[in-house]
């Protein structure tokens, strides 16, 4: 549980999609995570945090249910804040390929400090 | 009540309109509504949430009590969050035709997430 | 109390101005009011609100006791929160000819739904 | 939906219970669900509100989902606030017959007027 | 407007009743009203405040469309704080002859001050 | 303004009283201050705080304007704030003879530390 | 992992004591813990909490490191809420032998309720 | 202490400077002083309010114990909002020369209407 | 750094006092100090935490500024929560000689657990 | 402890770094430091505040049990506010070399006054 590399890389297949209704306009949806745990690859101990996903969708949209089992599904991998939020990242991106894709992770307070990473998918900025 | 699609078309009925009387100036007017609920299309559990509507009037305003019945009527509706925040966008655009309008929803917690979607009607942007 | 048209139009005159003595800055003044209250004009109910004014002054400042009584006398009118936002947008124009000017009207919940309008006086945009 | 008393009296048999695994102990169990609504009696629109119900298990506790699914039931009903709360307080003695319940409703701003009602079941009291 | 002594004593009978369900129990109703406006008797000039009902009804419960119309019936009263709270305890008694009232009135800054009255109808103390 | 000692006692002579027309019943009077200021006996320094009185009124009430003068006119006295609370309490008592009267003073944060001083006159506590 | 029953019942043996230097006085020591999480027996699915602990210390007070140690043991145990609370209890009783305990358990929204559980140790109540 | 126009004009004297140690880096410094009282021009009562200092310094830094006793002196002086705002702003600018710098005061509540002022000294923007 | 037993026992010294002036009546005195710190005697690291105390003066009152120095005392002592809290109880009880004095320690997040620690000197309840 | 200059030059040896996996994206990580404490360089008292670093990082990360080392390394310092912020920003720009760096400051009120420095490294601007 202690080693960062071996993260089973085949979680995205939990994600499940359904078809954007509305694929003319571009919308945002917002899906706030404040129940995510995972282990940190130092101490082996848990770590706590808040997981939030801002995307616009293109053709694919992420269903809700399949959502939590994804993120459930880090509940003990050891793995470094800077790499849960970029994991998640790409695995949403490979997924749903959405017109712009945030994911923010919020993490509590370890050793009198507390951490917030963030990355973006943005084909457009590039 | 578990599938989204036949919701009755024209629910835009219900609102009713007046008309703008400083439709010279371009000024904001917010609805916020915080008893929004719907129902799940998936377990027909019953879904809560926040509606607000921000607009830049043109000719007509809606009326605030038409809104209010309006906004009841999905009350039994089984609907997915985005389809609730677009379809809400088309039905006050098609009634009040506006010169800006933004509808957010905000959806309480299931499964230990919760879900902001926002959609937007801006001629001028395109 | 139940028609909003015979609004007294001469309400402007409570309100007095003193001189800004600092006309060669452009800075910002703003006063909250969260005591206004008026009458519905439909149900001859009253309504509550706060009422935020936003200017920059140029020649003239808006006298703050005059102001409460300006706004104290909405208090038996019968006026829609729209009509509200921009009657006092203009009676406050006309008496100080600002720079700039914003007023905005936060109306309390009525039949679970608050509203929010705003308006703007900016003689630069246009 | 406009009158109040024939309300389906069978709604108890939708709550389930489990046994109390520590019955030598007196302990307190609370659940909060804000998420509650149901219809006003006399206008026909509907009433939103927190439920709260506190109680300490004698041989049985009401269990979670059945709970739900319980006050989800009410979503229907013409019922006044005073009744909601009494009724729920019955409900719930008659089926986990605790050594002490109490049920608290707190009800959205109607007419600019907010109420919360509170019943007891305490037989040690009497 | 200024004087306090002839406030219209009739005003109770704007409050209506209904009959009391479950009057074996002791139960608490908390009406919570913060959108109350008098007069000041002696400036002339508007208070706001909040009015807080609290009481254990006996065979009558007081009719919640009533109470607001009563308590708007203060809009151009002019009266003391202390005046105000106990005068709608004695109202409210009269009326509903319950187990247990009180009355909170909180009142707003006035020169940066404010102030809460709270006045106690209780049978059973003395 | 260094010296604690020679207050000018005469201060209580700013307050002014009005009858108590409800002296049957027993109820509470609350006025808060926050916007109370004086000197710090050894620094010269000016103290902020907020200044809580509430009494049971027998025969008199204590006029909330003059009220407002008393509490101004500590703006350049040098006392502690030990004594600041105890002689608020002093004045109040002798002026309106209350039933019971507390004062609470609650001193913004000096050297990192913040402080409430309480004090009661209670005649039935004896 | 769904069935309550096989918990390792040894797992008091994680926590670790040291001597309370202050025998002679009752005082009262409290450790809160926001990062509690353990799995719901029903569905296998991840709960999530706060668990409280008050107590009045005899000879023994719990080593902090240890209770961390000890919570994160229920991380993979299905228990519902309410043995949560009573099984952390016993254990600490077992170990410290307090003269007072308190275990509350806060538990997030499922179903859109959530949940408060408290029991007490009291040998003086007895 | 009721005329505004003969405040000790030689205040900013009070103001002492240390050198800016990183004078090549543009970085921010704000001062925030929420104990601000100076004396109504009108009424000669006091008038109570936060002072917010924000700047990028240039060659200087304005002490923090002297600003203190700068903000001290209003204490006694009778200005309005506006006044007091631009006044600080001009002796700042004038004894520190900074690159930037903007004040902005907050006043409580007077007539039920609370005030903000806000003044800039930009170069860069002229 | 890391042993607890040799704190220098004289801090108490730093303490000063000065004379009640209102010893015939019982009022409180509350002082509250958010910025202790003091070491882990465990691991060596710095701990922070807010301190309150409350106590009924007899003869005496601490003079606010000694007590500022006294925590400050601390800063680089290693100490146990349970330890800081007895600690200042018996320091003040020998300098003051209240008639009554609590000491409450609210120590921030360590490995995601906070501790409150509370301790009395309540020469009445013996 | 009272100087300013002699500070230990070689405090960012104490920072440790780790492998950016990520280095293709720009993405920003945030760490917030609420137990940050300091000596005034004038009074030799203690300084408390809230130090929050903002980076982009390009090939290294700063690992944070590191940072929290260094952080704790200023505990006995005499610094300025000023120099804390500028001081921390240059130390880890040389040691992380990130595309972007900001650091902020907050301190606790001191003479009734709060302050916050925030400097920035942005190559891209210059």
């Amino acid at each position: 549980m202690k080693v960062e590399n071996p993260v089973r890389r085949e979680k995205y297949k939990i994600l499940e999609v359904f078809d954007n209704k509305y694929p003319k306009r571009d919308y945002e949806v917002m899906h706030v995570a404040p129940e995510f745990t995972s282990v940190c690859p130092k101490t082996g101990n848990p770590d706590f945090g808040k997981i939030t996903i801002q995307y616009i969708p293109d053709k694919k949209c992420v269903e809700l249910k399949s959502l939590k089992y994804y993120l459930n599904s880090f509940r003990n991998e050891g793995m470094f804040y800077e790499s849960v939020v970029n994991f998640i990242l790409e695995d949403l991106v490979k997924v749903i390929k959405p017109r712009y894709l945030k994911v923010t992770g919020e993490f509590n307070t370890r050793g009198g400090i507390y951490s917030v990473v963030t990355a973006e998918f943005n084909p457009k900025k590039k």
